[in-house]
């Protein structure tokens, strides 16, 4: 699969193709356009253009490229088509992926286009849409097959047979047997059918109390699940017992990679844990805003720390340079604790109420980093103003903090995580903010004491 | 699959059992107890505990229960243990584990593992585990069905019966024909097979020129691979063109999940990317403090422009406690600009090249996030000093560093990428030095301007 020299501008050639109404081309065009490149290339062409290029590609064609995008960008482009087009694409995408792209569209604009599709496709997308995206029913396919327990092994050969194409994209390895209700009863490995005796029923062959999981089984469930047998796929039934769709264990690994990336986002300030450049200017500053102003106001709570030593720092205007850098490292160290505490807790190596055995691994590595860091800062501010004193000073309080900023960066995840908020969320804050204050207090306190040996 | 309560100690309940010799008990303990609880129960037992637990164990359930282990943990268990025990356990797992395992180990540990294993066993775990982690060699399984393209179709389905215990978690849905030099010729599907007359040579119903990567395939080529294909597993050949093994669509969505994992606490100041508190004390302390020294002395860099400046700051010391602020909230702003950048490079979304596309996009956010957070700490500042003055020095300053910080925070990933190095390690630190040597700046040399109004 030879991956072509980066073109400067495929969108640009799109357009071109499109203008020309050469399908072909287009088509040929895309076929070795990397997936990347496919996603800048319709996020940098006008409404009209992106319109234009989804209509002259073979609605098939078109729904396997808007399926290969980010969700967030197949629903926007979806959004903006008009509703024929849209759903004869949709039309055309896998159970979950339609479930999907329809549950994140504006309802107005969902309506719209489940009107314009085959009533019992539109029945059942709007069905799966109503799962949430994170448990079984909105992970599952609805496209695997199913046949009653009582037929033979012949009959259900003939089926694939005569269905060969609609099942191209199935998983094979598996059919389920349902009873009359269409409540699983069985699992038949495509291996025993081939080995079996045709006029027989295929129950015969079937492995009976097949695993299955329920509709509402949540994603760290199903992980659990794959990652305790070798199944590609797991049946999915509701409250009572009726088969309803298949989990496949791509579709949760790909759940599980979705949320570690939103949840890097959330980290890092972006509320709602998605942005892209190509989102409103207005929506992305509120985003971001709506953190920075939590962030700002827990600020200046800290500093209000320095404002009570004026006459201190007045004296000793040299602490003002250090006060930053005792800030930021403190924030440094608590961070990599922080991160690990994540860490350990999602993979279940620490359990949320072993606080002393965190503290106690992390104390280690704050006395010895802060052993480190405090001697370093020490000699640059001893050789800068010649004091040993300030030295002594801004060493022992950075010292001081790194342990105090280790300790509270270990253990304010599980703290959060307790108290049921999202440590993955809240724990920055919370950990700049005590050890600001800490460090602003230790330099500063430390300073008044030795006032008479630094002036 | 019901998730049992929380154990309070669920390794005291394994060596339990151990003690007593009841293996039928510990499994059936360990069937009940979920993955995170077994990893949990594993790290806190002790070497000798540990490796009875092991023993007790049926090698083929001690397998099993090792490979749902995080590597590093699997990994360290096997050091531990006697090599023949190592061996009988490695002996049993699937062919990329075991080769993830042996390549991770020590060499002497390794070795002294291989020469206990079954010889052409050890030959090809060695073989597999040279190659690189992440590139289709090394995420390849060397389970799966692979006949000579001259067999016949009842040769086949005889040999599958035969072999069915063996092949039971084997990915049945294809098999691979070969010809006489082992070279990949066509691809056999299960149902075809099934609708075959058995006498035929199976190359009649094969597909030829199937798709195939190369063992040198990449991560990031093999998840375009498989975004652009429904497969579910995907031959793996050398140069030769001879079939080595197959690479699955699972594989590759858990090494990109694992590779998350590892940039994550990259980003977090772990150098290495991978930290768990069971670690010496030394490696964890070590680790952590090559990232905090860079740091430092960027802090220290950066602090250096606010000792320009201490006259400016002897005269109106209300400006220290703004400096801290101003460094927390630029980088704050800055963070959430480079989060954005990181994900759109990932996703394609961006070039590395769109400098301008970036910047404008960014300004913008600034300018806006930038008004509003500079009102409010002007606001703050007026009220506190009652000089309006001050409120302009730093609302200014902090709205102006607002737009550099996120013009910072988008392009820096980008010029980083471009010159080869990873970002999401080095942009933080670049980002929050630039960011703070331009906020001090900012603020004291605007206030050094206004300063008769100040004082």
């Amino acid at each position: 699969m030879p991956i072509p020299e980066q073109d400067t501008r495929p969108w640009e050639t799109l357009a071109d193709f499109t203008l020309r109404g050469d399908r072909s081309g287009l088509e040929e065009y895309l076929n070795q356009l990397p997936t990347a490149q496919q996603s800048l290339a319709m996020d940098r062409l006008s409404d009209d253009q992106r319109e234009a290029v989804l209509e002259l590609l073979d609605a098939q064609y078109a729904a396997e490229l808007v399926a290969r995008l980010p969700e967030f960008q197949a629903v926007d482009i979806l959004e903006e088509l008009e509703p024929d087009l849209a759903a004869a694409i949709l039309s055309k995408l896998a159970s979950n992926e339609q479930a999907d792209l329809i549950g994140e569209l504006d309802r107005e604009d969902a309506d719209a286009i489940l009107n314009l599709m085959d009533p019992n496709d539109a029945a059942s997308a709007r069905r799966l849409s109503e799962y949430d995206d994170h448990i079984a029913g909105g992970l599952m396919v609805t496209e695997y097959l199913r046949y009653p327990l009582t037929w033979t092994a012949q009959k259900v050969i003939d089926d694939l047979a005569t269905h060969a194409d609609q099942y191209r994209h199935y998983d094979v390895q598996y059919a389920y047997l349902i009873d009359r209700a269409g409540r699983l009863k069985g699992v038949l490995r495509m291996r025993d059918l081939l080995l079996s005796s045709r006029s027989v029923s295929v129950a015969q062959y079937m492995i009976t109390n097949p695993l299955s999981v329920r509709d509402k089984t949540t994603l760290d469930e199903l992980f659990e699940v794959f990652d305790r047998n070798h199944f590609f796929g797991v049946p999915v039934v509701n409250d009572e017992g009726i088969l309803v769709g298949v989990v496949h264990r791509v579709a949760v690994e790909e759940a599980r990679a979705d949320r570690h990336d939103s949840d890097y986002l959330k980290r890092q300030g972006i509320v709602g844990g998605e942005e892209v450049r190509s989102m409103p200017l207005f929506l992305r500053s509120r985003r971001r805003l709506a953190w920075l102003s939590v962030n700002i106001l827990l600020n200046i709570l800290a500093a209000s720390v320095i404002a009570m030593y004026q006459e201190t720092l007045q004296s000793v205007i040299a602490l003002a340079v250090f006060l930053p850098i005792i800030s930021d490292m403190s924030g440094c160290s608590g961070n990599q604790a922080v991160a690990v505490s994540l860490r350990e807790l999602s993979m279940g190596l620490v359990r949320e109420n072993e606080f002393w055995r965190v503290w106690l691994k992390e104390v280690g590595v704050g006395l010895f980093n802060g052993i480190a860091l405090g001697i370093l800062i020490a000699v640059v501010a001893w050789i800068w103003q010649g004091n040993a004193y300030l030295g002594l000073v801004v060493g022992l309080a950075l010292g001081l903090n790194t342990i105090v900023a280790v300790s509270i960066g270990g253990l304010v995840p599980l703290v959060l995580k307790r108290f049921k908020i999202d440590p993955a969320i809240a724990s920055g804050p919370l950990l700049t903010t005590v050890t600001d204050m800490c460090g602003f207090f230790l330099v500063l306190s430390i300073a008044s004491l030795l006032l008479h040996r630094l002036v």
